[in-house]
This record gives C-alpha cells, sequence and structure tokens, in this order.
C-alpha cells in the first residue's frame, strides 16, 4: 500500500490528488490529530513524530512512504530516508522542480508554516537547482487554524492572508509556491491576493504526480501496490470538527479510525 | 510545591496571578507544548493528557495541583479528582462563583475553546449555584493561536474578537466569563466588543484567589509547600515562538526547561 502520514488533515489534499492520478491504488492514511499542528513543534519533536507515524504506517503494510506535510517534508526527510529501506516521498523536491519549470522571471515566493519557513529548506533547494533563483519567504502560522476551522471564505481570513503576502508582492514574485498541504484550500484567495500573473504550485499536486511517475517507472514497487482502491484512515484524536474537515477535503463522507499516540 | 499544568503557554497567566497572591511559594509548571492546543481536540484526548501531566508533577515534588486549562478543567476534573488524593483546583468553579457574585442581571456569557464550550460546563454549574441564571456561549477556536502569535492588537484579532462574542452583544449579557488562560491576553479589545458595561471574569485570577484561600486556611496543607520563591518551568517542546511567548506573558525572561512527551 501506499502509506501517507502529516500533522493532521491537510495531508488528505495528497491523497485526494493522488486518488485522481493513481485511481484504484490502496492507501492507508495516518493524520497525528492528537499532536497537530507540527508548524509551530520544534525540528526535534517534529522528527520524533515523523519517525512514530512511519513506523505506524509500516507495521500496517505500507510499503511506500509519502510524508505528506512540509513541516515534516522540511526537517525530518534525511532521518526518515536513513532510517527506512522503502521508497519514501516528501513534498518539496516535486513542488521545487515545478516551480523552476514554469516562473519566467525566477522571482520565487514561498508561504508555509514557521516550522517550514525558517527551516530554509525551500529556499535551500531552489538555489541548488538554479544558482540565479531569487526567493522570498513568509511564514503564515494562521493559516493552518483558519483551515482548520472551516473559515475558507471570511474577510478576515482575506485580511490575513493579503497580509502574509504583502512582502512577496512588493518583491514582485512571478511564481508561489504554496509550502503547506492546507493551503490549497485557500487557493483561490491567495490566488486573488497575490495577483492574477502569479503561478500557483500546489505541493500536494505536485507530489502526486512525481509517485504516479515513480510507480510507473518502477514496475518492482508497482508491483508491490495493492489495487483493489481501498483506503483507510487513522487518526490519533476524533472530534466532529475534525470529521467535518476530512469529508470536505475529500468531498465524501469518510471512516476515520482511531489510533493513541 | 504547587504543581500547575497546561495545554501550552496560557497557564502562565495563572502562575502570573499566583505570584502576585502568594509571592514567594515555589512552584513547578508544565505546559504541554508539543501536543498543545488540548482546546481542538477529544475528551478521551485530553483526559489522557491531564493523567499524564499531573503524573509528572507529582514526581517533581508537587504537593497541590492546578490545572491552569479550561479545556482539560472542563472535561478532566472528575478523573483527576477521583484518581489522585492531592488537593486539587480547576479553573471553572473559582470564576463561576465570582460570576455570580458580580452579575447584576444573570444575564451570562462565556467564551473558550470548542472542547470547553461544548462541554457544557459553565452552563451547568452556573445553573446548580443559582437556578435563574441564563447562559449563553460562544466558542472563540481561533484567539488561542491569534495569542500564541503575540497578535493582540491587530485589526484582525479585533475583527474576530467582535464576530465573536455578536451573538452574545444581541443576548444582552450583563457579565462574561474568559473560560481560557489564553483569554487575560486579549481582555482589552475583548472589553472593548463586549461592551463596557459588562463585567469581565477572568479564570486565571478568580482560581489564584480560591488557592490563595484555601492555602490559609489549611495549615497542613501551606506547611507542605515550600517557599523559597523558586519556579521552574517545565514544556514537552521549546521553539523561539514558545520563549517569547511565555515571557511576554510573565513579563520577565524565563528559562524552559524541556521534557519528552
Amino acid at each position: 500500500m501506499i502509506g501517507i502520514f502529516d500533522s493532521g488533515l491537510g495531508g488528505l489534499t495528497v491523497v485526494r490528488a493522488l486518488m485522481e492520478r493513481l485511481p484504484g491504488y490502496d492507501m492507508i492514511y495516518f493524520g497525528d490529530t492528537a499532536r497537530t499542528p507540527y508548524g509551530t513543534k520544534s525540528r526535534e519533536t517534529v522528527i520524533r513524530y515523523s519517525i512514530e507515524n512511519t513506523d505506524f504506517l509500516l507495521e500496517n503494510g505500507a510499503s511506500v512512504i509519502v510524508m505528506a506535510c512540509n513541516t515534516a517534508s522540511s526537517v525530518a526527510t534525511e532521518t526518515i530516508l536513513n532510517r527506512y529501506s522503502v521508497p519514501v516521498f516528501e513534498v518539496i523536491t516535486p513542488a521545487v522542480a515545478q516551480a523552476l519549470q514554469v516562473s519566467t522571471g525566477l522571482n520565487l515566493g514561498v508561504i508555509g508554516t514557521r516550522a517550514t519557513i525558517s527551516s530554509g529548506i525551500y529556499e535551500k533547494k531552489l538555489k541548488i537547482k538554479n544558482k540565479k533563483a531569487r526567493v522570498f519567504s513568509s511564514p503564515c502560522p494562521l493559516l493552518v487554524p483558519l483551515v482548520e476551522e472551516g473559515w475558507m471564505n471570511k474577510p478576515e481570513t482575506r485580511m490575513i492572508v493579503k497580509k502574509y503576502l504583502h512582502p512577496l508582492k512588493t518583491r514582485q514574485i512571478d511564481t508561489l509556491i504554496l509550502g503547506c498541504t492546507h493551503y490549497p484550500l485557500l487557493k483561490k484567495i491567495i490566488q486573488e491576493k497575490a495577483g492574477k500573473r502569479v503561478k500557483i504550485i500546489d505541493s500536494s499536486l505536485a507530489v502526486a504526480g512525481s509517485i504516479k511517475n515513480y510507480v510507473e517507472n518502477n514496475p518492482e514497487v508497482n508491483d508491490l501496490l495493492a489495487k483493489k482502491g481501498e483506503t483507510r484512515f487513522f487518526v490519533s484524536d476524533i472530534t466532529e470538527q475534525f470529521s467535518k474537515t476530512a469529508n470536505a477535503i475529500l468531498n465524501k463522507n469518510i471512516v476515520l479510525e482511531l489510533v493513541k499516540k
């Protein structure tokens, strides 16, 4: 199975993208809702949680790991790659590749949680791939709680998005990476406030494309993956609001199963 | 020692109030910053975390437990009282008593996290104490992240506070309980948006008053409490932002010590 983990429910945007690109593939999702969010927490804590989450997915039949969380991808990728022998996907590299492909002026913006932005990972990866890239970042810590509250269309959310994007707008970015799996749910407002000329890179779509590509080119991995179209959703905590958010992201009613963490 | 725990750093408003009311008393604080916030999580998860936090404080020398978190106080008090033999204080009862004392028309408002409000605990306790009380509640889930970001004076915060208080204002409440230890940090805006006639009850101050009262009337407990004026601050995660918030609440620089959870 394809195993996917996230700090909470934002990673379901990756599941949604995988369902479209690899229909019928079995998936197992783990959302760490009891300890969400990760984006305000330290590197050490996020690494520790990422190891626990990967262990859970592997123990439950995953043979490929997707870190569907930009914060975990930013700080825990090296540890996870060194620790496990299965293929591991993170959300940064595919978004970086796509951004450089579509950017016309190499004036790139990145938004994400505080942990993701302060890791500097996007800037580092963009500049390794293209020395001429100019990268401007802005941490947007309030967007995750706003999305989790379902405030996707409130005037307060529009004001906060505008405020967060202001420093990037003055730098006249031509491409903006959504460095958090929650942000695709605010894509419309972000596009509006960034300016309609700005190309938006959705890291959820980018990683799904990269997984599809890998699977199609690695038949020995593809053969390991079950294709009964079954997906199980595990979380470390369940509330009414969590169920609502999950159903809203996937646009259908799903069953959340509880695992204590 | 007086042991105090909270889901994160909001409980430091209780420490601040205790330092004023019981100066010189030793305290040990535990803030569960690695798993913060509690207010969006389920009853079962908050109870489990509250037991772990209490165990930690008792193992480290506490002989009185203060649940400086409205969410934990709302859902875990019964479990904690039954499980341990030391005196346990929660933040609900003192705020309820104070609210009924100052309310002129018994038209009472309560704001808190989603978990606190949906527990219905304030309404229940207010009505047990005074059958005539009319209680109107509003969950304010975004106020904790706004405070933790230090957005205490931003226009967006004012708008969000206004929106959350609107249903209480139309009910013409005369007294408003701040049912979350983070909210005292927004007291000015809350007072302004609720209307200047409305009496604001700060659950941090109320519980500190009640602890002082208890200690002064129970010499056998008072004798157990060290009075070297030493306070230690343990947290389950440390970041720059957490340190900033802690220092801002206590209005001095403190040392945070890490315990893994």
